[in-house]
């Protein structure tokens, strides 16, 4: 078997774009536009090049924009009245506080002091516990990518064995919440797991979410099975030239793909899916807090 | 192998009275009592007993138990004023409102309402959250409950297979946070699950709670498996004289027994263990809203 190739990059254009039609019908039928404000703290490169990207992406579909750069020595109170003044802004519907912070600023209180119908992370504890209640929330954006491929795929995923390997709290386990309100039978694997290869070997769908590079061989994977890999890592790339490196997933693409029915390639994969899934959060917020139907198959 | 049953009654028994202990320490050094109020809105039988039953094994382990009892028509604002008062009344350290409530109720609404730090159901939706992502929380008693015996059996939990069957909010799925939380490969089994028999028969540990009488038989559980079954199913029985019934869990014991390492029977295995939770619980509340060091032992 030759694995299809799920291809991330054209799957986030489509709901980018599904995204932007309903930001024109917004604009032309009501008069509101969608509004995403991004607060980064500090001036770590990566994080620059993340907000810069959401920033260009949000515009792109028709939204406002709203970028608060603050120092990296912002005082906590400071940066937790920008969010009282963004909770407040009626024409703000998403808020996204880029992480990390540094350090002397306690992450988990600043999440949790965005107003959970404004958070588009879906990070809140109350968006935690109402996904993981099966209520209507704010779904963490990487998992709804990988959701929402999954569903394109296969169509139902009832009584599917799904295996996520890794329990992080922004994806392995509110991964593991979707795939459970689509009826999946759900295993959550990690690195106290025995026996890993045998677990991820009953699975139908494998989402890996490790961050270790190519620690999944093609070996591990069920004949068929859709592989979903969320792990990028950059590693050393002799081959192209001194220095050079190149990035990888969790899984190793190769021989994986020689065997799975369906895989995420890396880049390409899952990665373009999470701006276009806090896009699509961002819409959805909107409609909610102005009592309008939510857009369907943008969100859990 | 014939199962080693585990006693609930007397586990129980040994939890209500380390709380005891810490209660009467509480008030000898601290002069503080630890109060749990409990809510109960109409006459449905069934609740009655639970909410006497509870009150008698507060007060027999030294701390004050409030009971509210409402008309069945009591106004959904009536309600919340009251968890209002109860929410910021200092010598109530555990609100719990008995469940189910009359349909006029919203029952999210009221139990959201109440002040998760005192939430000893551990329901509201932030509890949930907390747990979802391993923090310090209020957790549900009876999985809080199966993971004491659990811990208590095996000692450490991690990397043991845990299948739990059945997905509702108040057992399932905390269950399987708390289990990956003492990091077991952690499978959450269901109704749309295919080949049931197969992902029972690889667990190291099964925790059966569907509410469906001896759903579960013998030829399921793996060799030496532990068995903790949740579920309290009142089933016809003839046998015992006409219109006669008895008390049965979602495993078919005998058959069950015979196989298992280790499990817990219907009546006397989970079900004692979710009152002395409940008062765990409240002591954990207590000793939190004070400052001061929780009991080790009785929470996650």
């Amino acid at each position: 078997m030759v694995a299809q190739v799920i291809d991330g990059k054209a799957f986030a254009a489509n709901v980018r774009g599904q995204v932007g039609a309903h930001v024109a019908k917004l604009k032309e039928e009501q008069g509101i536009t969608p509004g995403l404000a991004v607060v980064l703290v500090g001036e770590d490169p990566a994080s620059q090049v993340y907000v810069r990207s959401k920033g260009k992406m949000t515009v792109e579909v028709g939204m406002n924009s709203y970028e608060h750069k603050l120092d990296v020595d912002t005082a906590e109170d400071v940066l937790l009245a920008l969010i009282d003044k963004l909770n407040n802004d009626p024409a703000v519907h998403g808020i996204l506080v880029q992480l990390p912070l540094p350090k002397h600023l306690n992450e988990d209180l600043v999440i949790n002091s965005i107003d959970p119908a404004k958070d588009v992370d879906g990070f809140h504890i109350s968006n935690v516990g109402l996904l993981g209640t099966g209520q209507k929330s704010m779904v963490p954006c990487t998992p709804l990518g990988c959701l929402m491929m999954l569903r394109d795929h296969h169509g139902s995923l009832s009584g599917l064995n799904a295996v996520v390997v890794g329990r992080s709290n922004i994806v392995g386990k509110p991964m593991a919440q979707l795939l459970l309100g689509d009826s999946c039978t759900v295993t959550i694997a990690h690195s106290r797991t025995k026996d890993l290869p045998d677990v991820v070997r009953a699975a139908d769908i494998v989402v890996a979410a490790v961050g270790r590079p190519e620690m999944l061989p093609g070996d591990w994977i069920k004949e068929g099975a859709t592989v979903i890999d969320v792990g990028i890592n950059r590693i050393d790339a002799p081959e192209k030239g001194e220095g050079k490196t190149r990035l990888v997933g969790d899984v190793h693409y190769e021989s994986a793909a020689a065997v799975a029915g369906a895989i995420t390639p890396v880049p390409g994969g899952v990665g373009p899916m999470t701006i276009a899934c806090l896009l699509a959060n961002t819409l959805t917020a909107c409609c909610r807090a102005n009592g309008l139907a939510e857009p369907e198959g943008l969100t859990a």
